[in-house]
């Protein structure tokens, strides 16, 4: 059957719908509490890049590895429970998300802080599950190390400390850069260099697949940032304007509209050349991060 | 030089001190505030059983991997993650541990959540430097997923998600069980069980060390329950009496004082009976859980 990108790209996101209920706790015994509020949180809908971008990452390489569904459903994890716990009253105090209700909005404040505690090691148990079904250890071992550092304080939750020290102050230009890089762009790494080592990748290529989600992380960012000032709420199903009246920095109020643009566009044609230098290609993932750019929501 | 059991646990907890110093991170960059919070917490002192348990597993079994450092890091910074949440407003409430001010009092709530999961994903971040330092990749990833499996829903963090639940409530005994196995037994088994595999025990030695570790728990949590009725908040560093205050049900409250020791007495020595009937000894070992029964903080 032949289906173009946007019918291929539902087709994939539904697969990897199916993989994460197929990992995601059974909701029985005394904890059952936790375990509903972990799938609430996960099976909340979204875009599914994350795990989209490291099996793509891996089909680049060719080896279809059993290792890689694991890791995947883990990325998404880790990523659900960093919302949830960036929803908190202590944090942004979001009520929603996505339409529905946030976690500790349905669950209370405590859940909600034990939810986000309970998917991110709970990411890490299943991560850990690929050691059943790989005969290379050593690899699963080295992403189950990529995926702290990108996660952790010198990844994602570095970005995520900066970003919140500095909420309501104006941000200089490079630690914008730094929460940018850390706070979206690191889980991105990740993904993608972890889809590439179980794909079967070498060092150096890995270390490019890293370079180019970097980038891709960046557009991403600089997108939400325009998207913030340019649509409308019911596309994106969440306030705009909340950058202005949270007198947030941005790409935006930094560069201007137009500035962010280019530079969108930059950084995603940037990943792109690199993936087509590669001796391998998988053209829906070059197509994926082209749609960054025109992406609406 | 001769040392008495005394100095000689002095003298061990001394070396976790540095080993963790070691392990944790450096002071600076723009997330340094997450480094000083983890730091304040990690570094406030306790009496670092879980990674004593660990080592003295593996001395008990001979091979002194380089392996058991990274991980007995790990299963500390695991245990702190777990006391700067529980300490939060939104559970606890807790302003004072050990005589200090808790990580949310000291560093504001948002970081203290912060903190609480960068510890968390830091201890994994360490815990995978074992691989570096090892030719068998198979074991440090059986040790990772122990660690997550008795850190996450189905260990500490579960026991805390029911123990939150009926926080107010009477109860039942099978769920003070419960709590207990999981909120203080898991890591105990994870200290145990990682320490044997890293040591050379085979698999039915690492389940028995489980088995070991999960009487100890026992122990030394119904102790706890003793030491807030028996003991004085002086020689305790905390409020005692706090349990009857919050109306919480223990096995002091469900037994009674007297049984509650006689607990403590059996689980002790069950442990120390089945650590006897293995082919290696370690004597400090048995010492130390024995010292459980008679510990007055």
């Amino acid at each position: 059957m032949f289906m173009n990108f946007k019918e291929e790209l539902n087709h994939k996101v539904g697969k990897i719908e199916e993989l994460l209920r197929e990992y995601l706790p059974e909701e029985a015994g005394f904890q059952r509490t936790i375990f509903e509020a972990m799938n609430y949180s996960v099976l909340a809908g979204g875009k599914r890049l994350r795990p989209l971008l490291m099996q793509e990452s891996g089909r680049l390489f060719g080896r279809e590895g059993k290792e890689l569904g694991p890791f995947m459903a883990a990325m998404e994890m880790i990523h659900s429970s960093s919302l949830v716990h960036d929803d908190l009253p202590a944090m942004d105090a979001d009520e929603y998300r996505r339409g529905r209700k946030t976690t500790w909005v349905v669950y209370g404040e405590d859940m909600g802080i034990l939810a986000g505690d309970g998917l991110m090691i709970y990411a890490f148990e299943t991560a850990s599950k690929a050691f059943e079904e790989t005969d290379r250890p050593d690899l699963v071992g080295a992403c189950i190390r990529i995926l702290a550092e990108k996660t952790g304080v010198y990844g994602m939750i570095g970005g995520q400390t900066v970003d919140v020290e500095l909420t309501g102050k104006p941000v200089p230009e490079e630690q914008l850069d730094f929460i940018y890089r850390l706070k979206t762009g690191a889980l991105l790494e990740a993904s993608m260099m972890i889809g590439a080592i179980l794909g079967g990748a070498d060092k150096e290529q890995a270390a490019l697949m890293g370079q180019v989600a970097s980038d891709v992380g960046l557009a991403f960012q600089i997108q939400d940032d325009i998207l913030d000032v340019t649509s409308t709420s019911e596309v994106l199903g969440k306030p705009v304007g909340s950058d202005e009246k949270n007198e947030k920095t941005t790409y935006v109020t930094l560069h201007g509209l137009s500035a962010a643009k280019k530079q969108v566009e930059f950084y995603s044609r940037r990943a792109v050349g690199a993936l087509k230098g590669l001796p391998v290609q998988n053209e829906f993932l070059n197509e994926l991060i082209l749609t960054l750019i025109t992406r609406e929501k």
